[in-house]
């Protein structure tokens, strides 16, 4: 790995998440905010039909597109398919891109606060979020990795690549603090990677702490698939506090308290996001390390 | 004015406000919970397509679909249009109803806490607000009348009725506290109306705040329509809270801060509301009024 020459920003992965896209509508109207020294940056608007009907998609969720396999099947032909499929052609293709760095702009209505979302574990996107926790303290790391499945988010089409996920903000509304925080860490990617590029990295830290996927909790459900449960309120915004055995983790709608029954503490993320309740994920475990590189 | 003898409670009027959903599913398992001794309550969930496909509606808002004169036309004739015009068979017509109290169940992504929308400042309206502030002191009464203009809420079907507006709750999610709470306001409701049928009205207070509407407040917009600002940080959840001439109420893109710049003090509600970004409000505006009655 020599230089980043090429670097993709891309937002409204989800149509209804405005914060990426009012972003890149903004680097749009003003470039000198995205450009450096020693790279070039592009900026792209992945769903602009799932815009303009303030939805996350129009056929399917675009950011569960970019396998291998599905990128190839011409037997996906609907409107996010055939879109993954022009990004992959833009951006890539997925294993020999055309571009460097793919930096995706997410919100989330979990309390997730600033989150870096790692598609894989290599040194140098560690490296960008560990820069960007030194800038931003409130910056956590979720390394969001199925071991033995391949990523099918839209910044795996590069290795090096994350996105940033940002909350609680619900969809198809912007905060104003968010924003320009999101902006700030986009600021801050982009500062790196020139300092990269001019080999002038001075880490302070060399290790950082990292939110290991381990799997997601689907919410209680009757046998034809209605939820009976909410969050519990003691569980809910408390994205990357430590869970005990023994805490409560859903209330069902009579009332009754249903209880984190697994051996070992987990922190849990993406609590109560919207989007994850057709996908039957009330929150996703992890387990808190720290990594070393 | 006798005796309430039907009373209906409303929820999913809108397709991904899920509180109202749950809990008339909740009510539809176990009756007893809004049985009473002396009338008869039936739920309606309203748009059940909509929840389906988790959008506040299919084809429009349904909660803008009971003007006599919409609920009259022949060619009114898409989804909830039709949805209205069945919901008006069911529980009125407007005018002359078959019910006496309509109970309409909604949620927020402001930060509207628990509150009650007047679509008319009948006195029974207002003694059974009161009366749900002294159970619950955190309920405000926002009285959102547009005058010389018919209500064209689904409550507007009778004089007797209110909605419940609560959060800030994301589309498409459960927050069990506020659940638990609009809960506990559908029980007082009933409790109220049971001792007005038996003559035991007992009521402490007999004034209320109510914050009455003024007029709606647009984004910041180009002329293409597409918006330039987002709700200032230090307005952002200041529902109800007073906002004085000079305040900051917009943030452009751009990082400019646009001021309230009318002459007196204002209150205003349903700040940042996800759905009404596409109907042009970023607030209304009200003003704070104690009224006797």
């Amino acid at each position: 790995m020599e230089k980043i020459n090429k670097v993709a920003i891309v937002g409204g992965t989800h149509g209804n998440e405005f914060t990426g896209i009012y972003l890149v509508k903004k680097f749009e109207k003003f470039p000198d905010l995205i450009s450096r020294t020693n790279f070039e940056t592009q900026i792209l608007f992945a769903n602009p039909q799932a815009f303009e009907l303030v939805r996350r998609y129009v056929d399917t969720d675009l950011n569960r597109c970019f396998k291998l396999q599905d990128l190839e099947n011409q037997n996906k032909t609907n409107y996010e398919e055939t879109r993954a499929k022009f990004i992959n052609q833009m951006l890539g293709p997925k294993g020999n891109p055309k571009f460097d760095f793919i930096l995706d702009l997410h919100t989330t209505t979990a309390n997730m606060g600033l989150t870096i979302v790692l598609a894989n574990n290599h040194p140098f996107n560690l490296k960008t979020a560990a820069y960007l926790s030194s800038v931003e303290p409130d910056v956590r790391v979720y390394s969001w990795i199925n071991p033995g499945e391949e990523n099918a988010f839209v910044n795996s089409i590069c290795e090096l690549s994350f996105g940033i996920e940002v909350g609680p903000i619900a969809q198809g509304t912007l905060k104003a603090d968010l924003f320009q925080k999101t902006e700030k860490l986009v600021q801050a990617s982009l500062d790196f990677i020139e300092n990269f590029n001019e080999g002038k990295l001075n880490l302070i830290n060399q290790d950082i702490i990292v939110y290991k996927h381990l799997k997601v909790v689907d919410y209680p459900k009757t046998e034809d698939g209605e939820i009976t449960a909410m969050i519990h309120p003691e569980l809910q915004g408390r994205d990357y506090e430590q869970l005990t055995p023994g805490e409560p983790i859903f209330l069902t709608f009579d009332g009754e308290t249903i209880y984190y029954e697994e051996e070992i503490p987990t922190w849990p993320v993406f609590i109560n996001e919207a989007a994850y309740y057709e996908k039957g994920i009330a929150m996703c475990l992890t387990k808190k390390e720290r990594i070393t590189f």
